[in-house]
């Protein structure tokens, strides 16, 4: 399941809007199997009360790796429809990793895997994300 | 299913970190039944592609919502375990409203069920989450 | 948001597979907010090692009210598409209950809300499923 | 993550309840990343609409797979907790492969993702299961 869209067309939408400027997040890295987009460490986004990682953060993320997952291979919105987050175990601080694979691509919806991990490659959340790939 | 802690006591938690400072969350209102958190209008959450709030956004304040419904009642940090997220349709800009309700208490996880409705009282968003509520 | 389709148009569709003759599940109650559908007891769906009802049998009815909810108001087939199940506590032997509401109709993927109770009238496991409703 | 229990240890566990016998499941596999569960073809568990399996058959073995999994890594009872379906294309008639690995092996709860292939090796529906591995 090779990409539609090159890394030099992904990268201006994942980089166009301005959360995803305030995020921080950069395309890291486009392959035939996956994506992966990193999140620089931010000390926002960390809980003052025990140094980990906002889930909400890790949830956002997630929800746009999957998107861009899916986006890289139909060149079109594919809106999240559901999100599923499971959080694994807290996260050293640092940048993280979180890389998405699509599973299915549909003709109504699509679903792709979402793996967050730390810099120490630890997994600290998956996610299975359905998006909305209805073709117009 | 009465909350443990009185507006006063939770309204300090909830916005005593940066980052819930920053998303400008408050509490609206607590009762018997349900916790109601209420995000002020920021433009940053909103895409500029089509005026739509940011699904990471959504699913932020839904988790924050579920967390706060459950640890009213028990008094004790309950990290997220598992988050499921269905978006519904696109939302008005404007305050957004988060309410949730706890479905079950339970000895290792508890479930609380979130609404997010926009200004027009329209549901957008609707979230289940389960929160590790393991007695220490 | 009403049904389309009445008791007599619904039944014989719940009941003309040899699979659900096989659960034995009765349409209880159809009105303009749910639908109910019985499990009569059966020893076969209960476990031997602690009497409690097989998961999967919950799963599976769960499954079947979602879609029927969905259904008696598309009057189309309506394929699952996902399927979330949060098992409450243990019921108690005897027939059980299950009553679906319809979260969202939608132009690609509607959703129901499922809770599954015992004859003591407790809850024992909720789900939300999501259905294909793609208009053809 | 080796299992704990061998073959020999696990089969009677699985095909010692009547609802287990009545399915006709068989412990296809067990190595040191997964376990793969055998549904023999049973007319019954199709739908006589369109031939193809029904939605509460597969979520049944997978919720199995899935506990099996996590079973055979920590030799006690581990409810499931919460499982998500989601069904990826209509099978092929035929006996079905259901494969667990465990995610995360948790103190509170244990995380397993399971996919189910017809017999032409097509992937047909995935599932992910929380359950509940409290030591007590």
């Amino acid at each position: 399941m090779t990409a539609l869209l090159s890394r030099e067309e992904i990268e201006p939408v994942l980089t166009g809007s301005r959360f995803h400027q305030f995020l921080g997040i950069r395309l890291e890295e486009i392959n035939d199997q996956s994506i992966t987009i990193r999140l620089p460490y931010n000390e926002l986004f960390y809980t003052s009360a025990d140094g980990y990682i906002h889930g909400g953060i890790l949830a956002t993320v997630i929800d746009i790796a999957g998107y861009f997952a899916v986006f890289s291979r139909l060149n079109q919105p594919v809106p999240t429809v559901d999100l599923k987050i499971d959080y694994l175990r807290p996260g050293r601080a640092g940048d993280l990793l979180f890389t998405a694979t699509v599973v299915k691509l549909g003709r109504t919806v699509s679903i792709a895997d979402i793996v967050a991990t730390d810099v120490s490659g630890k997994q600290i959340a998956i996610g299975r994300g359905l998006f909305s790939s209805k073709q117009e």
